[in-house]
């Protein structure tokens, strides 16, 4: 006899949030049902809820990990002496690592509204976080004499919403690499800081 | 006898329009349903339907709405000769026009996916030519030789971008007026294009 779907051992958590992920990118998590989770997943409703208590927890797990990944992958790359190479590199950084995230980048913006004010408060702490490290690197060339910026806070919430940007047009195999791109947005971004 | 909610004269447009905005800006186009929007009206779901066909078609009104006014709002303020002038006026009035419409602009880019093919190629269009006018002042800075720019579309989309995210933070009453923001962002957009 077949087991019934939510017995399988492969339901596991990635598998949950890999659906929720696709649903709430593509039709919002408001009008995403659990039971619309769990027919993607190909189990029963029930079964959904002995990985995650409710889609809140959902949608703020898939806000909170995506923030610690780019946390920890930006803390592996951030040991840049130069301020000048620190921005450039995190200027690269930044595109590349949103771009291979387009669904994740989508909803770290769409849904902050969806977040109950605890959740929302701990996913601003993480990105406050982010900006942080940005904002470190320019008030180190602020410091060094070598950028020009009238506002750290300004300059650094203007870099990353000028990068975020990319996600909304750039296509693989679009007119420019991303080499290209990378290296356009690291000139406005050299300038911009006056260096 | 008192007249029935549906028979007032001043069931106008506005009003419908006004409460469409709200809700899609709080909750979303898809999780708003069109008994909900004649509640917020004070209007029976029926009389809705006297004023628009469909939900879909009050988004795409509101989208359209939203473009022609800023297209007409700028079209009115272009004529300014000098490319270094025509970018700071274009760099304040794209600040402050989008700050006095968080709604708008809330909904302009969170809703672009619930728009059917043919109202998404509309308001791309009305967006395509926002951006030509911004790229037509870069395009006249570049052969003025006053601006130094490797890529005019991209230099276009990264400062509509940039600009874009002062709704995404500003709050009246901070630590910066809204001139000091303006001239702030003025500063970064001159030095981003080499100016």
């Amino acid at each position: 006899m077949a087991r019934t779907a939510g017995s399988h051992s492969d339901i596991t958590g990635p598998r949950i949030q890999d659906a929720a992920l696709r649903l709430f990118a593509r039709h919002g998590y408001a009008a995403v049902s659990m039971r619309q989770i769990a027919r993607e997943v190909g189990v029963q409703a029930g079964a959904l809820y002995n990985y995650t208590p409710d889609k809140q927890s959902l949608l703020f797990g898939l806000m909170q990990d995506h923030m610690r990944e780019l946390l920890a992958t930006w803390a592996a790359r951030s040991q840049v002496p130069d301020p000048g190479a620190a921005l450039e590199t995190f200027t690269r950084f930044h595109i590349r690592f949103h771009l291979e995230r387009p669904d994740e980048v989508f909803i770290a913006y769409m849904e902050l509204r969806n977040l109950t004010p605890e959740n929302h408060a701990a996913i601003s702490d993480l990105r406050g976080r982010y900006e942080d490290a940005l904002e470190s690197i320019l008030k180190r060339g602020v410091a060094a004499g070598v950028f020009d910026v009238a506002d750290t806070k300004i300059a650094t919430l203007a870099v990353i919403a000028m990068l975020n940007g990319v996600n909304t047009w750039y296509r693989a195999g679009g007119r420019l690499s991303l080499e290209q791109v990378e290296t356009i947005y690291w000139d406005m971004v050299r300038k911009a800081v006056g260096l």
